[in-house]
């Protein structure tokens, strides 16, 4: 994956390398701003951003594509001994997080650390993104099953398997994705599709063909041509299968009014004694029609949740940036660096987070602090490399999961609204307010009022 | 990739094994509708699915998982054994199609057809969603180049890929992504990041680095600190560059009032004798903003244009399926098949869609048509694969770009407005239209009105 990045990143390397830089700096990734309707973040990723850490080298065809770039041997020479032998420090996968919070940060050389930068913006984008709004349609769900069923439509091989991911991270009980199943231990579900009813000529022989091979775990789609008469049917199904001593898993419904059609299918179920079958709903699902169903009354176990969830439909992309903080300068020492772009600022110097909770173990708000500072409150950015070598019991899904279960439990309800949902509170401590300021005069005078006559001095 | 499947098509699979269905089917693969502010589709992915068509294969590893997963060993053991051995038609990459349009037509035992479903319509979804987003992009840029530029926040490792390739096709002239340009051959492009500048004490000292380094193609990021000094100092660094018998390539703008900002910065180049150095543009761009951005007067040459084209942020996924439209019937017949749920019906039998143009070539309309029917117009379908063997010369990603731009330049500019485009005209024939009727009338007797009781019959 050496060369899954922006062609700007090796251009800029080849002149810090041109020009002797070999320094040591620190970069933050962040998320600089929530999008609409997002109240926190759920960081995932952080597992596939070390891999790659731990594995970037460039082999000779690859040096040999970037040859024929332009780039000149000594440089080349360079990348055939590249490694990443930086520290990092990061916050868990399945971590609550809020806007400016350092998520990952990167203390290496600086041709290092900005060469990784596009690979590890990637992986947490995508991740985290997802991670966060699968959080909230099983928050909608309120405690029933989700399953991820959006592979079709998620953008891309990676993206179907880091959505299955990241979703299942964020409490869905399992996906669709028969390979996410077999890489990650993701248990998988799935029904049947609407064209294995229309290949047989009734829709009650299709669902007696389903129901010979699966006969105590078929999910029978009813709305192929009409969902009452096909619940009826189902339950016909259901009875032959009673009467064999198995027992019908349930029906699925994929489109219509799913709250209405819901209720007179649970009635029709109920009516044969089938009160054990679960009704399965899918169907352009996302967090603010479950939730709808469900205030609507919906007789509905378990949802299905495709292309909205699978690709952040309504914003398929996160804020995330990564930043210089730092840079070492003559005498050894590090020196805070801030960017001061119009609405671009940046928090300058090496970060710490620190979560502030009550006595019930709530968030209550968090400070953004100085690395080196004495602040209360727990610290969330833990080291997870020394040197380029991975210092950090890499948890398993499972733990990840939990510990995101635990962040959201612990997260107050007001700011799990799905809509108009307070602003958490992040503060920044004093030595950091100070340094700010003193960074925005310093650069002011520098770079703004002078102009170029003066910075030619 | 074969796991890389809903978990559905396997189970269906193995229903239809179970219960001895290896009769042949046809499916459709094409997109329900157009979103909003969308008026064509410009057809991608083909050569991913052919690919995927020629390779897929079980496992022992693949096999063992779903043995796990409760399969069957005599499903397994087909799995083993399991090659896709069918017919396919498809639309070649780079075709502008439009909504119910077959864009590939899937004849094979009806397992074969069905198990290819997810990855199919994965790849085709990303691809198609990405060239018709980026087109439109590189329409409203009129002429001036567009680079891709969001490799940071696409949906993960493929979804870079495949967005460098599809944006390509649609005309963009580059990419940022450097595996991109390695495996398709496609231009990378990188000018260098805020971080870069920010790790000298001047920013000056920044652009003089990265100049001494590219002394021919540098392109100086100018809005780090104050975007008209920056231009100022830009042109100190091109003057040095001039008196060393060299050019800068340009500058570029990444924040503020591109317009405004643009006519300014042309004027300090201008002034000082730097006409050739460009202006290149980039942040939160898509085809709204670049439209908004020359309307008002930019003076701008290049446009870096990265998450929301690579996201198709304002719509990210198409409404792409994949539906059976004919099995074969006990008298070795092909029966056509449609699904009638509210507002889903699908177009039923085997097709093919023509195209009608006027004299210039320019498209007037189109008319899908059952594929036995004589119809006038230029027939998109063709014939790729037979008995799962390729038999299409895959044509080069320049060759498809070369169709694109063709396709593109044929289709009305009307129906390339950015918003309001009228509908353009896609009829059903009269046979496609009677088949139709007829079979809504039958579906209506056998399914609906006579309920459970009959249909147990």
């Amino acid at each position: 994956m050496s060369l899954f990045t922006d062609f700007y990143e090796l251009t800029m390397c080849a002149s810090y390398f041109d020009n002797k830089n070999f320094e040591p700096a620190t970069f933050d990734l962040f998320i600089r701003r929530l999008p609409e309707n997002r109240s926190y973040f759920l960081f995932a990723g952080l597992e596939q951003a070390l891999q790659y850490l731990q594995s970037i080298k460039f082999t000779e065809e690859h040096l040999a594509y970037l040859k024929n770039q332009g780039f000149n041997q000594d440089f080349l020479d360079y990348l055939r001994g590249f490694r990443f032998t930086g520290d990092v420090c990061a916050v868990p996968e399945g971590t609550v997080t809020f806007p400016n919070e350092p998520l990952i940060r990167v203390t290496s050389p600086i041709i290092e650390a900005q060469l990784v930068e596009t690979f590890l913006l990637n992986t947490v984008n995508l991740q985290t993104m997802i991670a966060t709004k699968a959080s909230r349609v099983v928050h909608a769900a309120k405690g029933k099953t989700v399953i991820e069923f959006g592979l079709r439509r998620e953008q891309g091989i990676d993206a179907g398997m880091k959505v299955a991911r990241s979703s299942y991270i964020a409490g869905c009980q399992g996906t669709s994705n028969v390979l996410a199943g077999q890489v990650y231990g993701i248990p998988v579900f799935g029904t049947m599709a609407h064209s294995f009813i229309m290949s047989y000529p009734k829709e009650i022989d299709a669902f007696r063909a389903f129901a010979k091979t699966f006969p105590n775990k078929s999910t029978l789609l009813i709305d192929t041509y009409d969902d009452i008469s096909g619940a009826e049917k189902a339950a016909v199904v259901a009875k032959e299968l009673e009467a064999k001593g198995f027992r019908l898993g349930g029906v699925r419904l994929d489109s219509g009014d799913l709250a209405q059609t819901s209720k007179k299918v649970r009635k029709i179920l109920d009516d044969q004694g089938l009160n054990y079958a679960k009704i399965f709903a899918s169907g352009d699902l996302d967090e603010f029609k479950i939730a709808e169903l469900l205030s609507n009354g919906a007789q509905i176990n378990a949802f299905g949740v495709g292309t909205k969830m699978g690709t952040s439909a309504d914003r398929p992309y996160l804020d995330v940036i990564y930043k210089l903080c730092e840079t070492m300068t003559a005498d050894g020492s590090f020196s805070p660096i801030m960017k001061l772009s119009k609405d671009k600022i940046t928090l300058p110097g090496r970060k710490q987070v620190y979560r502030f909770k009550n006595a019930k173990g709530n968030f209550e708000k968090d400070i953004i602090a100085l690395a080196n500072e004495k602040v209360q409150g727990e610290p969330l950015l833990v080291k997870v490399m020394e040197k380029g070598k991975l210092i950090y019991n890499l948890p398993s899904l499972e733990e990840i999961r939990a510990a995101a279960a635990e962040n959201l439990s612990k997260l107050p309800e007001d700011y799990k609204a799905l809509t108009g949902a307070p602003v958490y509170p992040v503060e920044l401590s004093k030595n950091l307010q100070n340094l700010i300021k003193t960074l925005k005069r310093q650069l002011t005078l520098n770079e703004i009022n002078h102009g170029v006559s003066n910075t030619q001095a």
